[in-house]
């Protein structure tokens, strides 16, 4: 295969009949743009091939065909979902390829296209099929990371570990970004279909393409669920989180609870203490007359006040449960 | 009925007008393809077939219809939704089936069909309806299943049980996961039916089909109401335990408080008590010159002072509110 | 008119041109088989007729319309909504209609249809179109109760009621019940309009069948606000039960701050009483060198400095606001 | 014009090409019943206007179109929106209306209708469109209103003020029926367009109608709004009153600390106060032998032990920060 | 070019197949009633564009195109979308704009158009291409600083910025509005594409306006996607603010059971302290007969016996841990 792409085109124009595959990675407006005029590419579509961030989408030109198709990976590190875009022009004898990330092996795609002549030879559609299968089925991976994340933060979420609301917000976002790229391919792979009976492409390629379709309905729906089920985990984990926390706070109150107790059991028990002071006070005193002071059994009988003081106190609080 | 494919194939060729029927378990690549050469298989379909984790679908190659569907059973000791995959081709004198799993009991199905000779004249999609009617059949314990734990879960929720967020969280799981699998059910069965009436299938196979449709279109709507109760439930319980959790709250509020109250009083008394301890000091004191202690009526007169000091405490607290 | 089915059925062959209606209750499967042999009723909707809980559906078997109708009935004291099933098949000189429950109050519908001969006379049609017709307007007393119990809610939640949560969820339960009942209906409803339509059945009819489907629409209209009411109420309660225990809890933690307020206050007036009791302890002790207790004026000097000490204190903790 | 029915129903008869309007406003069924029988309306309409009730409809009659129309007006003391109801019959040469409330204001439509003679030779379908259009103009008052109040309650919320709960449900309610009347009014316009293109209105009446149908998709599209920026304002709500009752309770438990922290000192140093207590109620003691006190600087001695005492309990405190 | 609306009129009738393209901003409404009966534009489309606050539309008046557009900008200080509003007359030779707002740049879209005579040679609808590219093309901007917002909001979300609430509820706000402009622009492209293919404009200007449909539906998407993230933050922000409260909360609760623990701690050892003073207060009785007093070891004992009860209080204490 040629190297540049003057010698391409030279290659093109002596052999009639040949088709050519042009891949392009990020390339340079001026390359591009001798690229469209070679083929008559439409401006409005290389304008779109020059600037990425397009919306997957199928534009017809005359003979050409010009697709934006939206790859993507998983990087499970990160658990970010991250998009290759790649511009796919189809004419009679031609595929050109601009790719904006590294993401979608077109190499890989090539050699097995080249395997597989009783595909070629039905046409320049059945190198977009090609290219459309290779992306969907890379999907799969990342439909993978996504559930096995989500898998990991439930366990998270039961397991009570604190910092997983972000994590849930986070995976929300790419699936939402994921939603993005996927719906519209949905769409265009319909409107594709629906293109290729009104065009009367074979019907065996239509097959091929139903097949690309279903495989992408998968995808969708079952991003749809994943939806569905990081919104059920993040209330879900609002509502264990509170739970967890009115738990520890209820378990601190209980403590400050038995706590209390305590000091309560602690004055009650030195205001029991306190109260004979108060008869040994009396008996310091130093009145000239205090008859009990020189009774005979004075002093046996202050004691015994004492003592009498004290159980009655006891008795009294034991009553009122303030010991 | 013969017992291994060569049989069959031999049975089938020297038999015109008969109609085998070919169940294969998790068959291995090359009893697949044996099959699908014998048959003429499309490639796309034996893939499908080969690998499982296909969606309901339903395409037809030149006079072969290839569908897959998806049983399911309830395992209600896990609460899961068990899925099985069914992969059939349907040719002019051939069903080929594909089991991946236990549940559909295609054995049941061929019994019941080979018991109703005016239905197999009607050609193989006879067989496709009677293979229809017995997964969607099979849904009708799923559902009753997934009832009778949402009934148990509402019981929970409302008497108050402490880990119900997970169960509501993993029936709503399962309950996703149904409806990935019944919805494309529901289209395939109009698409089927919508197919139905444009190759002119009798009438009567119409309007079977149109039966087994309406019971898939109560399947999947019922499971559309569990979604949304459990939304409710899962809402309702977050509710409840939040209320529940701030009632124990509040009464462990009001035993601290009460205990508060306790140590007020007990610290009040102590101070009463206390008060009269002073007057002790006062004539415990050794001056020489203190006149009150040669009164005749020193003592008594001392005794009352106390009195009249725990009194107007006394009086005093009782006034602010602190006994 | 006469009673046994025989009688019936030798009736309808003896008067050509004449019509039965036939009305059975919870048939036996052998009543409802004669009937089918009679009329030539086809066994799909035969087997439907048997059991019940089935979708509102409408099926053609050639020459006989098969109706499946679900009536409803507001149980007032327990806030469900109580479903019936009405089979009905129509033929060119029969109706035969099978009841599950006793709510449609078919008997009624009779005498409405034989006042009516200008209606009966457009044929079995008119028939399905008048059981259609009450069973409709059997929902709006439905939607009445329905309304008045929401109505009853609201007041509840704004008034604070502690219970209203389950009642708020068990509602909500029986209006995706009466959705789930209510939205076939109207598909089945619109079939049915597209079907006379399509059979040319007479303008006059189609009018009275699109004036039920007007009333249908209002109910399912205010049903599908009915739920979102709900949600918006369940919302707002939750909101409201927790704002007020917080309130609550405020309260009574502004009631602690009170209590521990006056520990503090007694605590530092305890302290205050206190310090004079120092003094005491001091000149009551029987030092042999102790100058004071020699001075003329000792005892005042010392009750002089108790006084002094309780002031210091006294502004000391003012100042500190302990007091 | 003339102020009878029947001198009405006279007039018309003798001026071939004349057209009529009769307005009534909440008729006796008996009035309604001779105008049905004079201009031949069709008994299901004529049943429909005597209840009112009904939902935004239109039903041609042969050669009689029957519209059912819901005016709304918007109290701003109440925040509701209060609907009227107009049923209207157009024949070719008269007009009918029945209205069951005040609101739309059908006499200006009149003099608006009268002054464009333009207008009104395009037939009945005319006075149609002008009581359209005179509805659908009185609801921006109520999309007024509402916004107004919306933005109030945004204000509120953001306020802090505490009963703005109650206020954001009532208004959502009023959302959820202001949509149920838009909606099928909406349908209803699309259905009448249709109907024009198909019984060939002329163009110019055809494009009032689209301006209409305009307006009113603007009217119901911003009602839709409102319904989600009442959802947010709702959850906003809950969580900043959550919010603002957490941080008063973090407020008041940081008094409560506070205060604690108080009766903590007050308790360390009357501790502190008491120490010295014990040294003077043993130099108190009466016994015969103790050497301390005949020291000559025993007096002495014991202040200094006092003091060390209190100045080492001090420090003690001091380091375990009960100070 | 003119100055004057007389000179353009004149010019335009002076000069056959030249093509004017009048600009108004605000204009009084006589101007735009000078225009309209020059041009002959309809009187409903002329009210419409007096009175701003128009739905995005299209309407087509015999030869004359009339459409509303709404541009969008984006004021980073407030957050809000700032909204403008083009009505377009497009007739054979003229082009008639009416702004309402500042936004878009017509004289910048004039300047484009006017490089490209192959476009302007399609006739007026070019013009309305570029009008919409240009209005299409500043959404992107808007797209961005919403994308940018929310980014900021996210970062301020889990650095726990505690009022980013009510940013969150404006910012979806601005959202929603944007939505009720981007919508409708939507069906218009696609309504004008479909009228594009029924009056058969060129195929070229189609594939103009399906790239702008394509851009639209980017921006419509991506916002649609902002309603979802924004829904998710709020959820995670009121969760998160909820748990950082009661983290908050706990902290404070532990900081006060320390604070209780030392009360208690304090309380404990001035019991301890004060019960030796109970035998001090014992032996400074003054009773004749004290035996105790006249031992020679009485106060050694005395003393012992204060440690005594210190050592066994502290041991109590220790074992019941109130220490």
């Amino acid at each position: 295969s040629p190297t540049t792409l003057a010698d391409t085109y030279r290659d093109l124009h002596e052999r009639p009949g040949a088709m050519a595959w042009i891949g392009l990675y990020r390339p340079a407006a001026a390359q591009l743009l001798s690229a469209a005029e070679e083929f008559g590419l439409h401006e409005l579509a290389v304008e779109d091939a020059i600037v990425a961030h397009q919306r997957p989408k199928l534009e017809r030109y005359g003979e050409t065909l010009f697709a934006v198709l939206r790859a993507a990976r998983y990087l499970d590190e990160t658990e970010e979902v991250d998009f290759g875009e790649v511009h796919v022009f189809l004419g009679r004898n031609f595929v050109l390829t601009v790719r904006h990330a590294e993401s979608p092996d077109l190499a890989a795609v090539r050699r097995w296209v080249e395997d597989r002549p009783d595909l070629l030879k039905r046409g320049p559609e059945a190198v977009l099929y090609a290219i459309l299968d290779s992306i969907v089925d890379d999907y799969a991976p990342v439909v993978a990371g996504l559930q096995h994340d989500i898998d990991e933060i439930e366990n998270e979420v039961f397991l009570g570990e604190p910092n997983v609301s972000r994590r849930i917000y986070e995976l929300g976002r790419e699936v939402i970004e994921f939603q993005r790229a996927g719906r519209p391919l949905l769409d265009m792979l319909r409107d594709l279909s629906a293109g290729f009976d009104k065009y009367g492409v074979d019907e065996e390629l239509r097959r091929y393409l139903r097949d690309v379709e279903d495989h992408a309905t998968t995808v969708v729906e079952r991003v749809d669920g994943f939806r569905q089920m990081l919104q059920n985990i993040m209330a879900v984990n609002a509502a264990l989180v509170t739970q967890a926390q009115n738990e520890e706070m209820k378990q601190l109150t209980q403590v400050s609870l038995a706590q209390n107790e305590e000091v309560k059991k602690i004055s009650a028990w030195a205001a029991i203490l306190f109260a004979p002071t108060l008869i040994g006070g009396i008996y310091g005193m130093n009145f000239d007359e205090m008859p009990e002071l020189h009774w005979v059994a004075g002093y046996p009988f202050a004691i015994a006040l004492m003592i009498l003081v004290c159980v009655t106190l006891y008795l009294l609080f034991k009553r009122r449960g303030w010991l």
